[in-house]
Order: C-alpha cells, then structure tokens, then sequence
C-alpha cells in the first residue's frame, strides 16, 4: 500500500497506447511534427481561447521557464512559503530566472491571500535597493492538497494587476483541482487573471509530459528561445505531445484526476478526526501522532511523515492507479485508529 | 524519401516495448527506482570501468550539463566552429555555464587538430583578462560525419592533460561511431583521456533519451545538481532508463547504427565524385551544384542544403530506420547525377 | 541634523590627501602598482595571519564576490531576515551566484544563534531537491547595530564547520564593531572560523573602498576572477589601494570607528527608555512613537523611520564626521521626549 | 619612457581638485547628491538631446551593463574579433548578459564593415536553434587607434535598425575620438543609430570614473537595475559624479586628448615607414621588426609587444600625462631606426 507519491505511478494505458500511435513512419522534429502542431488548439479549445503550449520534461522546468519568462533578474516571485518552487526544485527558479528572489508568505493549506500578497509586495518596494515584485506564484491544488475557488484566483488576479505583477499556477495537480472544483479551465486561469500555467500531465497518467500554457501570447517567443536553452525543446518532440493529446482525449485528464480524488476523500473520511486538514483533492494529511503511524507502518503502509521530526503528521497521496484493495486495507487501517 | 535528419525517424521496437514493461507496477521516483538504478552498472559494464550516468531529455541538456560541470563560469571551452554547441542549441551552454566562452576554431571536417587546440590556448591565456582555457569539446562522430581514431583522441587528450583542460566529448551520433570504428567505447572516451560523454540515444532508435556518462566521478554530484536545477531529474525517471537500457541490451545500439552507416556508404559510393566529404558514418555530403540538387529534389528526395546559400552543397542523413527501397531510389538518383 | 546614514558623510581628510600622495607619476595598472601590491602585506599585518585582499567598489560587490567565491549556484546562505545582503542589494547576491538562495532566519538585533542556523541546516538538507547549505553571512555590527562576540562567533563558526558552510561577515560596519569590542580583528574573523570577510571603509571615511579579505587562500583565485567580470578590477586601482592604506594607517579607521560610537552613546544615553535596543556601535534605534518622531523633525533632526509604517521606530546613524554642536543639538531634543 | 597605456597615467589637477570640492558638507547617498543629479543635465546638453547616464567603476562594467540592458541571454552580440568585449574582459558581458554569445567578425584596423555584420547576422538567424542577432558592438576609437566617420557610424546604424539591433559603442577612448574627428558628440553617437554609449574619463584624466550613456530612454530603468546588482550604484556617487562633471568642464576632456593625440602623432611621424597603420588617435601601431623593437627598449622605451609572438610589432599609447621630454626622446629613438 503505498501512498508515498502520485509520482510513482504507471502511465495510462491510454498514453502509452498513444506512443505507438505516432511511432509508425517518420516526422518532423522539433516541435515541427503533426501532433504537436496540435497541442496549441487542442489546449486552445480547452481554455476557450488562444493559448501557446509548450511541452517540457518536468514540473520543474515548466515552473522555471515560465517565471523567467515573466519576471527579471532583479524581480520577487511571491509564493508560498511551502511552495514547491520554494522547497523542492534545488534553486531551479533561480536558475532560469537569473537570479531572482522568491519571498516567502505563510499561510493556511499552503494557499496565498491578497491580504499576505499585499503586504509582501509593500514590504519588497523600496526601490532600487530592494527587488522589484515581479510576480504571484500559486499551486493548484496546492501543497497541502487544498484549492484556490475561481473567486479566490480572482482576489488574487486583481492583487497582481494592481501592482503589475504576472500571474502563475503550478498546476502540477491542476487536473485533481479541476475535477473537483468541476469548473471551467478558464475559471481557473485567464478568466481570473492568470499569465502562465505549468499544467502537469505526468502525476496523473503521463510518462513524462509537461506543459507550459501561455495566456500572455507576448511572452511566447521568450518562453521559446527559454526552452530551447534550458535543452526541453526535444526533437522528437511528437512524444510529448502525443502523451498530452491523449490525456486531454475524451477527458481522459478529469476521468484519471476524479478516480484519485474520490480515493482519497474515502480515506479521508476514515481518518476523520486525525485529520490536519479537510481533503479536497488527492492528498490526505493526517496527525494522529508518532505512535499511530508506526501503527499504520505496522500495517503495511508506506507513506512520507511530514512536517518537523517528530510532529507525527504524515502525507497519503493517492494517484489515479491506486488498486482498489490497496485503498479498501488503507482504509480499514486509518479507522482502526479511531 | 527524406534523408534530413536522424531525427525524424520513429523509435525502435525494442525500445518502446521497453517502456510497456517498466509499466506495470508503481515504482520510486527521481532515479530511485530498479532501472535507474541499473544505469550506472550497465554503463560501467560497457565502458569497462566505474562511471556514473545521468538520463536527460536532450542533447543539448547533456552537453551544457556536463560543460557546465567542468568549466567555471569565466572558462574557455574549444570547440569546432561548427559544433552543435556552438550553433545549433541557441546559447544554452553559455546558460548552463553562467557565460563561458566558446572559442571556436577551424578544422577539415569538422575535426580539432592539437596544433589548433594548442594555438586556442595560448591565444586565451593571457591572466585574468582573458577568459581561462579550461576545457575541449569535440563532437563524435563530427557535424561533417566524420570520426576521431582512439589515436587522434589520443593525442587531443593529451594537450587537455598538459593544459589542465576538462574533455568533452559529444557523442549525439556515439553509437554511429563506434559501429564504424569497431573500437571498444572505451578507447573513444577514458583510455584517450575524456571525463564527460554526451551519450546520444534519440537520434538512433530512442524516442527521448541522452545520457551524460561521467568518468570524473568527482564530477557526479554538481552534475546531479545541474540535472534538477535544469529540470531534467525526471520523476518517472524509469521511462528514461528503461530506454538506453533496451538500446545498450544485445547490442541493439549498434546494430541500429551499422544499418544507418552502412545504407549511407551506399549512397556515398553512388555520389563518387560529387561526396564533399568521405562517408565514414550516416552522414552523405555531397556537392553536385544547385542544379543537380534541384534535380534530386524533383526525383523526390527530401534533404537540407548545406553551407552558405547557392553552394550547391547538401547533406543526406541516413536513420537506422530508412527503408531498403529509399535508400535503393536515392542510390539510382544520386548515381544519375554522374 | 543629519542622522540618515553614515553613508551621507564626507571622506576623511587623511584619505582624500592618500589620493594626491599617489597621483605624481604614473603607475602600472590593474593591482600592479606600488600601493596596490602592498595591500596584502598590510592587511596579513592587521589580521596577524596571510590573507589576500580584494578592493571593489561597494559593499554590495565585496559581499556579493565573496559568497559566490564560496557558495555553488545550488547552496543556501544562511542569514538573517533583515541582513543587507537580503534586503538592500537588489538581488545582487543571487545574481554573483548564479541564483544561490538565501534563506533568511529570525533573531534578535539582527543577529544569527547556532540554534537558528542549525535549525535552517536542516530544514534545507534533503538532497538533491532543496537547495545544499552552504555558507552563514552575519552582519558586524548588525544591520541593528549590535555586536557578535569572539565567542559568539566562534559557536557560530563551530556550526559552520560541522555542516561544511563557508563562513562570511559583512563588514560594512566593521571598524565600528573592533572599535566597540576592543579586541583583535583577528579574534573577529578568522580565529572564529571566518572564511572571507568584507570589510568596509566607505561608511568611515573612504570615498569608495571596500575590500573582500580572503582567509581561505584557496579560494583567492576565485574571487580574483568574479571580480574582474563584474568590472571591480579597475585599471588605476592605486587609488582605491591607497584610500584603504591611509584607512589603516595610525589606526585612523579606529579612531574614527570611535568617534562615531562614542557620540552615538551619547544620543542613547539621552533617549534613555525609548531605545528599542542597546547601542553597541554608532546606530541608535528608538521607538518614541510617531508624535515624538514628528517633535524630533520639528526640532531639525533627519533620520529614516523604521519597521512597517506607523510603528513609532526611527534609526539614528552617527558617523565620524558629526558635528559636535549636532550631537548636542540631537541629545538635548531627545532629552526632551522624556 | 612609458608607453605601455595611458591607463598607468595620474589622474588630471582639474579632477582630483574636484573630489575636494564635493567634499565639505554631508551629501545624500546613492546618486541623490547634487553632482549625481547634474549628471543628466551635463550630459544631455553635450550630446544636444536628452540622456540617462549612470556612473560605474570600469570600462568592463560600463560595456557589460549597457549590452545586458538591450540583449536577452538568447541574443548575439556582433562585434570585431580584437573588441575588448571580446579579448579583455574575462568573459563580463556574458557574465551580465546571462550567457549571451559574442559573434566575432574580422576586419581592418579593428573595425566592423556593414558588409561584415550583414553577413554576421545571415550566418546566425536561423530561428529557434541558433542565437539571436541582438546588438552590433563598436568601439571608437579602436582597439587599433582608428576611427569611425559619422558616416560609417550611420552605415553601422541603419544595418542595426534593418534587423532591430541595438547598437553600442566603447568609448573607453571617445575623447581621443571626438578630439581628433572634430565633430558634435551626438554625431558620434545617437544622431547615428547608437542606443548606448560607454563614455571613458579614465584613462583620459579621471581616477575612476566611466559612464553608461544611454540614448534608448526606455532601457534606463533596466541600467539603474543591474548596475545596482552589479554592485556599481555607489553610496556615495557624488565622487565619481565630480570627476565627470570636471571632466566635460570647459572641454577638459577635450584639451586632454587632444594633447594626446598630438604627441602621439609626432610618434608616428617620426616612425614613417615602420607604421602598421597610420595614427589616427593616440595609439601608436609599429612593426619595425624584432631587432628593433630590442633597440628602442634599450634606449629606454616600455611598451607591449602586440600581435602572436615574434611579429616584430608593438603598440605605444600616448597619455594627455606624457612628459614633452619623453615624447621628444621618443620620437627621436624612433627616427634612429630608418
């Protein structure tokens, strides 16, 4: 039973099936090939307006471009002080970006407010001396397995314009956000202001295919010419692309994401009290203490603990493959707790 | 019939049934998992010796990981000026290294000789005011197709030793050289004195996969660091395995790059007078004039110009994956020109 | 009554004459000249041990050079939240690095504990995804205008030491902290473990002369190089060299240093219970509240407020040039709050 | 006899007094004293239009930052294969640019042709792969003492405006230029296409103190930004300020180089036909052999020997500080050897 990541999961059927697909005769390289010609309507239909779409290898280089591409060296990218940007990408939005600076925020869930965003763009606007606030970064889910409404990315979208600064998602779990918001792809992005999305394929079916969603067509050239020195412009990149249009086929992406999310709300409600946070998407954070987990352990469990050693908080994430009876005995486990 | 680009063929077979088999079962993440694990054995295997490999999505990822990993920021690395680093990955050694300096030199065939290496030296190596020579890179097989003998290795490794210079060696098209040379891998590499081997894989057979194989093993750990800040430590790190493993299995590597150099010597022997350059890989210059190669194209031939606009120079690429009757039109045409 | 910063003041009249003093004949450029090469002999006599001394033209420079001279692009620098380096330099530390990340630590009076630092260790040190820790960077004096001990800073260099961090000080103000602690400059740095110190002498009398003193020899090679691609290494360094001779020369750096403490202490001692902290070196920070900051500009004094708006703090600057009938104008308006 | 640069000369009366001018009262910090805010305005008036200019450290600071602020890491920089951008910089502009590559063209007396950058731009404008042409670099006067027309200027200019290049100029030596060319600053400059002028004082009388002149008034903000990142916005900017300030009063600059361009000229008279190139500035290019050069060292000149070695060449530069006997004797041991 493991519930350590979304990330060890296999690819779909369906993706892998996809592969073989465009392997039979030869294409264009470079993004030149048939199917990827297609990524931008395909996502351009999904968003309900025009978007540019560039496929990369990882959450991280879709993260990193996207902000270099949006903010200068000298710029802030406001983020939660648990973002993945933040904690999990050794420096890479520094890399890309040349140097600038992420400012940490707290928060509950690990969500941003306009009121935290507010305050950290006042506290970073000193002129030339201190780095210009450049841009909000936000995951969707977030890091702690919550969801930002349309309304609350609205807030968020009129925090940004008000003070100039571009708007990005981590949409690493943007398909576990979507279907369970079940709302409009635009709600969540353009419609509330949002600039760039790093829309994830790869934790929920994918082998590994990522997604820059450009809503700023100016940017396109920059997030290009990033890519392709970042070495994530492939040349066969028509498997990257065939992995997208295949997730995005029929609502193979929702499908995949619910399977997860109604898996994990299972779990969630046998934690029940233990519970540090309500689930809403596919991860459960529980606290039943140091000597509980060792129970769940006991039992066949693996997951990551979380928070400081010792706090006796742990993580279950429950991807789209997670085997039914793996769930079932997960859940026995967490009641058995209570 | 396109001769283009290696790049444009499919993957083969084995290599993508490859990936259906690491499907089945959940597995660790970021390299943790049993095929990632067997990189570094199955390449020290081959290699005769104890390396350490890195999978990334791009040649152009490997070689400015693996650069950037030997030369500080204020280095020099001598290269051809033709080389792939130098014109075709849009600066992104410069970004990976925080701006070294490509110094380029001249060279029949695209080839770097130990008298221009050592005038490049000397040349650059005026104190701090220069840049500091601090590494070779050369490309095997060359842009112009052509090989490097473990002697002529050799003797470039030797002026690297005595400069204190790192040496790189871009091996996009590895696998067509050794088929042609029908030397050990490791004569190419360690034995003439090379720390860092750009592993190429997509060009022949694989769908995306390039290897950095690390014989500095000082050197593993900033390449490892490198690898995530760039975005290329992959999640599902086992589709990247899983692929240069099938290539490497039964030799599969260099059966798939004997077929493309010896279909490519078909085509030199019918080009005869008009080959710009002796085949020694998959590579076919030839320099018929414009009109003769307005005429292939009419018979149906696809294929890039080469040097400066009305040149009259082209370059055929022959891909593992060319089918027999192809090459057998293509030898007719070409043979028509004489 | 200008109290803003020492920054605002003139440069002192034996340092401005060192420029005429060096200026009668020509001289070898970049460092090779007569006052230039005896820079390391006078700083090796002044710290008692070999060093190497690097002059830039700012503070920022010194510390930017010199952590990126001991910090990879993927490390942490410990700091404290309110340090320059994090606060007033633009990014300037990222940018030198290659996109290090500074992660910024709470304490008192600006100041840094084994315990915080600890703490941030570990909260970086999960492998290749969090970025690697790397140096600590304290302030001497503080940003605060407080004091580390020789003891202080030797537990703070034991923490260094035991996780393998570089060990910085930003010395912007450091004539003013010897100048207070009366003890060696040597018990100061490299005693405790200091690897690289930037030492200030713009804030105390020079017109533009900052230098990185380098206790890690082999680390001097580096910086030598970082500096001349900023465009710190300037063609007449004689003039730069020459204002931090006269600097040391008679101890005039601490003899200023003194004066500006002392007549700090003075103001103190007059704001009496609304200091907000004690006054250790020639920065007094007060918190009367916003009326009493308003009387003081009313009674002609000018000083920046500080912390977030309408907190009732300001920070008074006393640097060596004030004028003693300001001092006293300053300290009888102060007395007057009470 | 020291002709090696005239960057070994003292600094002028006229500029050192100036430093002990600005130097009796406190002053605000950060270019917001009264000689910082005269810079624009002095500026502006000389070359007859308005302009931002920003005060560094260095001629490599100045080149760096001013190319940063109008290429993108992706862009190439044109610019001629002895450029000081190129051979004398340690790799700076790549540092600042974040990795943008120098595209190096041949041409005589150190000069780029419209012919030569036209062709430049066509070999490296091939999409996604290669760089992007982004800024043509010349320096006036050159690397070789020779001068661009304002008509050649022009040329250079509507080439850049014909594939939207930003255009530079190194005037490390633009007072030896404008002294010898006669003609209106703004010709030289922006009336010619130029967006971005590195204006030198110090090797023509100032201590430290070079200038970013920029024409582009859009590109300012970004120069303010990463000068201060660079470490070159000085706390205490009204001391470079004063040395500009005295350096265009009353056409002191002027007067300098035009006493250095004299002398030089009588150099070159007297070395007739040993002259490499004809002497249009201060630079004096000489090839009379190896034996020669050994006679004139042993009369008593210092010099560099230029060119690979053994070419028998040598350079003298003439500073405005050269003493009327040693220019006499000079040119005397240089007629000794016809």
């Amino acid at each position: 039973m493991n519930f350590r990541s979304d990330n060890t999961a296999p690819a779909a059927p369906e993706i892998l099936a996809a592969l073989s697909a465009v392997n039979e005769a030869p294409a264009a390289p470079y993004g030149e090939d048939p199917w990827s010609r297609k990524l931008d309507e395909a996502f351009s239909t999904l968003f309900e307006r025009e978007v540019r779409v560039f496929t990369v290898a990882s959450g991280t280089a879709a993260n990193s471009i996207a902000l270099a591409s949006c903010v200068p060296p000298w710029g802030a990218i406001i983020c939660h002080e648990e973002a993945h940007i933040a904690c999990d990408e050794c420096g890479a939005p520094e890399f890309y970006t040349d140097g600038a600076k992420l400012v940490l925020v707290e928060g509950d869930a690990a969500k941003l407010t306009p009121e935290r965003v507010t305050e950290a763009v006042a506290r970073n606007a000193r002129g030339i001396h201190s780095v210009q606030p450049a841009a909000i970064s936000v995951s969707q889910a977030t890091e702690r397995g919550a969801l930002y409404t349309p309304a609350e990315l609205s807030a968020l979208g009129q925090v940004a314009k008000a003070h100039q600064l571009a708007f990005h998602v981590d949409g690493a779990r943007f398909a576990n956000a979507v279907a369970a918001l079940k709302c409009s792809p635009a709600d969540l992005t353009w419609r509330a202001g949002v600039d760039m999305l790093s829309f994830g394929a790869t934790k929920n079916g994918a082998l590994a295919a990522e997604a820059i969603v450009c809503f700023d067509l100016d940017r396109a050239e920059e997030i290009a010419r990033r890519r392709k020195r970042g070495g994530h412009l492939l040349c066969k990149g028509r498997f990257a692309a065939a992995q997208l249009l295949a997730y995005l086929e029929g609502g193979l992406w929702l499908k995949l994401a619910t399977q997860a999310n109604d898996m994990a709300r299972v779990l969630g409600e046998a934690a029940g009290p233990f519970l540090s946070l309500p689930v809403q998407t596919n991860q459960v954070f529980i606290k039943p203490g140091v000597e509980a987990l060792a129970k769940l352990r006991a039992g066949g469990a693996d997951f990551y603990d979380w928070g400081p050693p010792g706090s006796g908080e742990a993580r279950l994430v429950v991807s789209w493959s997670q085997r039914p009876e793996d769930v079932e005995a997960m859940r026995v486990l967490l009641a058995s707790l209570r």
